[in-house]
């Protein structure tokens, strides 16, 4: 697929000369790794939650990710005001519901996020699953097999369709394969690195990466391919320079530093 | 000391083929060392704190840690819900007492703490002898030379013992030796190293580690004694890799990953 | 400028002899390297910011940070008490004003937190130049150019005397080239490397390294001078040694460990 990996290339390039602004209303966990990939690859974090000024950074960033992962009332209500006035200004913004399915808190949080209208939803198969569940899409072919068990994103497909379609957004699921989809278009990457599940918060890094690539064009389906094809590109290439945690983490975010777009057509793998 | 080596090097290959999930109530310093050394290591961590569904993933994770560092009111809700709940599942919670002897309100937060009975405590010399004092333990031989100093873990041994008997638990204090009691049985370990104490939270981080070990047998002292011992060894063996704080610490995680049953037998000093 | 050289290689002896404590009440994303840049250089970090015990961790501490990066009110509430505490005890306390002008939420706390009479300002140019105007000095000569924009440290030069005169403080001003001024005296420094501005928090880190120098000496702004002299000097020397941001983060701590008053001897360019 010649045409993903010029497009990722071509938006990496694009994103170098932009630097766009990402507010980041994130997990403790992640802020540090998500600031760190983000200006790595050369784009620029804000990381402003605080529910009496979130709106206002949304208006100056140029586009938001929400992730959910160590959740809180003042987040929360943060990451709600942030998403309404990103959703009003046209700005991309992106769901991370990390944890769903594992508390009732976390299920209305992000029944309540998913109001403001998510241009991306993002995260592994079990969580993309349970998001549907938790809207109540849950068809006969589409019904998660448990919500605490790891699931392929294939499982995932049928679900992350009904779930782009109801609620007119693209949906990714990462895992072994990444599998994106805007409920018609679908498209399976097969980079990456188990390292990447070994070094805390790579996810919802990526998380606020798709968000990074959605301020560069109007289509959210590719900004979220492009992101994961050079996301699975970096994870894999870091892999050659380090065994061990640790020095993965290293590896990784030099390697989005250094990641070129003949890196990514070389590389890319598109099932 | 084979059978401490043996033992510890027997859990470390159980904590690798069972991966527990280990909840971790946390200070915001170490949240992500304590996720990568549990990962590294080969446990799964969860960060979850919010007192609406601390209690809901204490049921789900096999092991809970408290720790005071960054200490609020959101945070000592969640973690007295989360300990509660963990103690009537009869599932292990480690508490970690950071700073406890530097404010009134750190010290009622661990007197509220204690009360939801946990299963290890682990901290400095000086944090022990202060928990001790908190809870009205100062027989003669046993009262702390002052909170703010520095004290050797066998100053706090006695003191270490009461708590131990007092509340059912075993206690680690840890230093440049570390002691381990359940009130009746003492371990003294001399592995680690300085560069430990130069990097951020990896006091924190083993508490965490402490956690994952209970959750893989029924005897907390042997859990604890354990797990201290690795990361006293890993500690030891980070250091002939790196000589400065920033590297020490990659190399630290890294070796987390690697450590073998053979490198804690051959290695492992108990005095 | 042989004298700010050996002044502040006297002063890096002097930290690492007297390891002094410095609170920190700092955004989230800055927590993990503000603790590992202070324990790397040889000083003691605090991470406490309750407002039910700030206070009481001020009198402990020999030096504090307040930076409004992740504001919240809690954090708001906890730099005013701690810092209160501070000026009242004659303790230094360094105010690291995080993108003030982007939020009047934010413009509003650190008009409540200059009521406390910071000993130092720390921020880059454009921030320095929102802080002289949100405290409503803006002379002809000093209007700042769009908050938002990206200003050189000369061009904050007039605003920033005004606000050291003003808050009988000092204030130094970040970037290309380092601009400290306490109204009268003026230095600027020129070392610093491109990569410092690659990492996230290393601002951030920095505000924290000048407060434990402020711990020193009476004279803040020698203090300020010195704790940014070596700060660059470092950051040029880990440019040396690793030329992407992930291995650049480490390689920069490392160096904060290794550099030595000869390293400042030789490479301090005062402009």
């Amino acid at each position: 697929m010649q045409n993903i990996a010029k497009q990722a290339g071509d938006l990496l390039e694009q994103l170098r000369a932009e630097r766009p602004l990402v507010q980041n209303i994130t997990n403790f966990v992640s802020m540090d790794i998500a600031a760190n990939v983000l200006m790595a690859l050369g784009a620029a974090p804000a990381m402003v939650h605080a529910p009496q000024e979130a709106a206002d950074f949304a208006k100056i960033a140029h586009a938001l990710v929400v992730n959910i992962g160590t959740l809180s009332q003042d987040f929360l209500e943060g990451g709600e005001a942030a998403a309404t006035a990103s959703h009003m200004l046209g700005h991309p913004w992106v769901l991370d519901p990390v944890g769903v399915g594992g508390s009732p808190y976390r299920n209305a949080a992000v029944q309540r996020l998913l109001r403001h209208r998510p241009t991306v939803i993002r995260g592994n198969a079990s969580e993309i699953m349970s998001v549907a569940k938790v809207v109540g899409l849950s068809g006969d072919d589409a019904r998660p097999r448990g919500v605490d068990s790891a699931h392929t994103t294939d499982q995932a497909l049928a679900m992350a369709q009904h779930l782009a379609r109801h609620h007119s957004c693209t949906v990714a699921a990462t895992g072994a394969t990444d599998l994106i989809t805007d409920g018609e278009r679908i498209v399976r990457l097969a980079n990456g690195h188990v390292l990447m599940t070994r070094v805390t918060a790579v996810g919802c890094a990526l998380s606020a990466v798709v968000a990074a690539f959605c301020a560069l064009t109007e289509d959210a389906f590719e900004a979220t391919v492009s992101a994961l094809a050079i996301y699975g590109v970096v994870g894999e290439m870091a892999a050659e320079r380090a065994q061990s945690p640790g020095s993965y983490r290293v590896a990784f975010i030099d390697q989005l530093d250094t990641v070129t777009p003949a890196d990514i057509a070389q590389r890319l793998k598109v099932l």
